[in-house]
């Protein structure tokens, strides 16, 4: 929480449990409402654990949903974020899309081309941002971000980068390419300075400047 | 949506999420209210992702569901469809069916047989229109159109023709077989000159020309 | 239609989109409320895709369900009856089940124990008559109607028959052996002459006469 | 039914359908509102199919609901007797559980350890009363019945003993045991004189006496 | 029971069935809403058997749950937990999981990275306390208690110790680790002396007693 706040973020994104007993009220939340471990082995599918009704009465202003396109279990996912999304536009919250190629039919999840559909299968779903692996290349998440049309695009924050301004650059890049945020973990958290990340990380989307201007301090 | 206007098309078909950023009102919409994406490499299917009571609120005319016909899923998708077709016409709307036949047990998915069976199911499961895809041939699709009975078939715009008079004269020949008109697609957006060739289809589909005639201009 | 008012059937059976385009209320109608295609090849299932409400508003006097006796989806069929025959009866409309051994587990869907099993199968699940296929002898047939009790047993019209005397043997068979009636298809659509066959049927089924008495016109 | 009424039963174990048919409210009725055929070969599952509110209306004064223990789905089983015990609970009718271990797992399905097995799971699951088999032995059946503490047992009749007196002496064994009763079908069915032995089966089990004491008549 | 009174435990853990049948409303209750045997050979799966309401009733102070991290069908233990935690909030009740990592995923279902993972999870979905393996140290338990977050932590019982000191040691380390307190089952009723092996739980958990200290007596 203390990192959210003093960096200013537009928001934090919890899972129902951290929510409700460590959440605030001083950035606006985002609740995760499905959720799952990395131990089973097969075709992705995470159930949605968090009832919408929950997320509003929380205080959230936004709920998020991993659907894990191209994987078996794909139908049950996109089923599940219809629901979800008329009952939290219903209930005055947006709805978001965590959208990850994922599966025995996917060869590469961050291909140009899957990259894009993921974002044009966010804006069919109805999503009002989707958030999106970043494809390694700002032409090509241009396109991405085309695709999901009205739908915003936030970046995944994915794998560490191995310094913090190979992390800034893909972030400046990705904010080029049209993308209205991103969604940290890691990146931040495992940082040298998490704080100082932050800072640097406001600068950029919030302030629009460069990575170069942004690390001056 | 300007090529659906300046067209004059008889409607435009979205999927819930262009529905709600894009849809003005200004011709009539069907609202696609399942969908998968071609990730999967099993048997198909496509669940419900947008609830009937959503796509009247959204204002639209009908609703569509696409039924993977011979897929290992089909009874589920016949199932859902058979409740969407109620809740469509409670709320005075109309149930239209895409049916595909697809997954293992289909070898040739526009076999005259096949496209036939697909209409009579659509006529049996209680479809106001079905969109199926072209036999390839009139007489075979006549019978088709026949087997849909009081059901109207639309035709699938399927993959893209060779070139524009090409797809006219499949166009004319579905029309003459006793469809009602088709669904078009990339065969429109994809052509050299959208717009001519959108008016060119509603000389044919609205007033009747032949493709000869529809081609003046 | 036509057929069955000039032949005095004792109802029509319908699924549900004929019945909502074609039937005109002037014979009874029996609602078909499940139902599938023959292309996928696994276990047979057939699902819902008439609501009782549905049936009951376009006016049926009964039901129809089938249960694929035998299959690995006998389950979920049983279980789907179990609700459909309840509901049935509070909307005063009978409920019949279709009950066809199908399925790897089955060999014979006509050996003389299978049929008699699918007869009290019935009379267990509740249904107030059941339409099985012919044993192919009056004996075994017979015991399969006792093994049905109080639950009336109809001959489903099965493959069509080398002849029309050897049909109407077939039936007047099946009448003996307790059977209150038969659900007939091909055999009479694809008779020479549909109207004589259906004339002589009601001749055996209702007014109880002999096959050679009956075909006396 | 008649039977029951002069062999002095407690009570009948009906499906909904022969309940319906002919059931006359003179002995208690048991109505069984799961089951299945013996046709599929897979893992065993029986799912509901009449409802508790239906039993209740039929004026059954308990439901049955077999549970194959053991079953690749016997949670399904178990979650589906969950919710039928809570609901028969407040319609004022017991929850009688019929534990059968079966399926690919199980090995010997009278095996000592396995019937106690199946004794307790009843107990922990909420029956008022366990059907099981006999493990044709008092003292391991001694043991089971101390494992559904205070869950009644019954003895299921299963396959039919060589003579009336090796029936007797089983039931007799069972009684010692603990067990309240016994669930009986074919070997009073099919005895050579099933009424004579309905008497001695009523000695038994009303009157406690000896198997010697029981058939003197 | 009686162990429960005299030991002075602050609770015990039934089933529904042993609640209703023994439960005295003299310990506070943790009703256990799923349950399952241990014969079916898959991927193991416990589905809820008693309601929510059932439990608030019988006078339940908290529900538990059992959730198999790892198993293939983890996804539906995640979400039937997300319900219940809802549920059992809006009764006042608190909501346990059980966090047990098991199936072919799981190599070590007592490896410190996958209890920490257990502890995790639980803290994500939302449970008022977690139940999970001690993973044989105090330090990699401590992580264990940290990841946990604000979730308090029980001990499982687990497999017997050898001897009373051991198993007595354990405790201390866990508690000294951070739980709260821990869930025993056979390591107290089969201890040679289950009363005082009750007591001496006690002084350890609630008066926060060293071992060699809790067993002077």
């Amino acid at each position: 929480m203390k990192l959210a706040e003093e960096g200013g973020f537009n928001g934090v994104i919890f899972q129902k449990g951290l929510a409700e007993k460590y959440y605030d009220g001083k950035v606006p939340l985002i609740l995760k409402v499905n959720g799952k471990t990395s131990l089973p082995k097969g075709e992705p599918i995470a159930r949605q654990i968090c009832s919408v009704k929950r997320a509003a009465e929380i205080g959230a202003k936004a709920v998020g949903y991993t659907i894990y396109l191209g994987s078996a279990h794909e139908d049950l996912m996109l089923e599940e974020f219809g629901k979800i999304q008329e009952e939290a536009h219903a209930h005055d919250m947006a709805a978001i899309a965590w959208i990850y190629p994922r599966g025995q039919a996917i060869q590469n999840d961050i291909a140009p081309e899957i990259i894009a559909y993921a974002a044009r299968a966010g804006l069919e779903a109805g999503a009002d941002a989707v958030k999106i692996k970043y494809t390694g290349n700002v032409e090509t998440f241009k396109w991405a971000v085309k695709c999901a049309g009205k739908t915003k695009v936030f970046m995944s924050g994915g794998p560490k980068a191995k310094t913090d301004v190979e992390f800034l650059r893909q972030v400046r890049g990705v904010l080029d390419a049209g993308a209205v945020g991103l969604a940290v973990g890691r990146n931040v958290w495992q940082s040298s300075d998490p704080l100082k990340m932050a800072r640097y990380l406001k600068r950029l989307v919030i302030e629009n400047r460069s990575v170069e201007d942004a690390m001056k301090d």
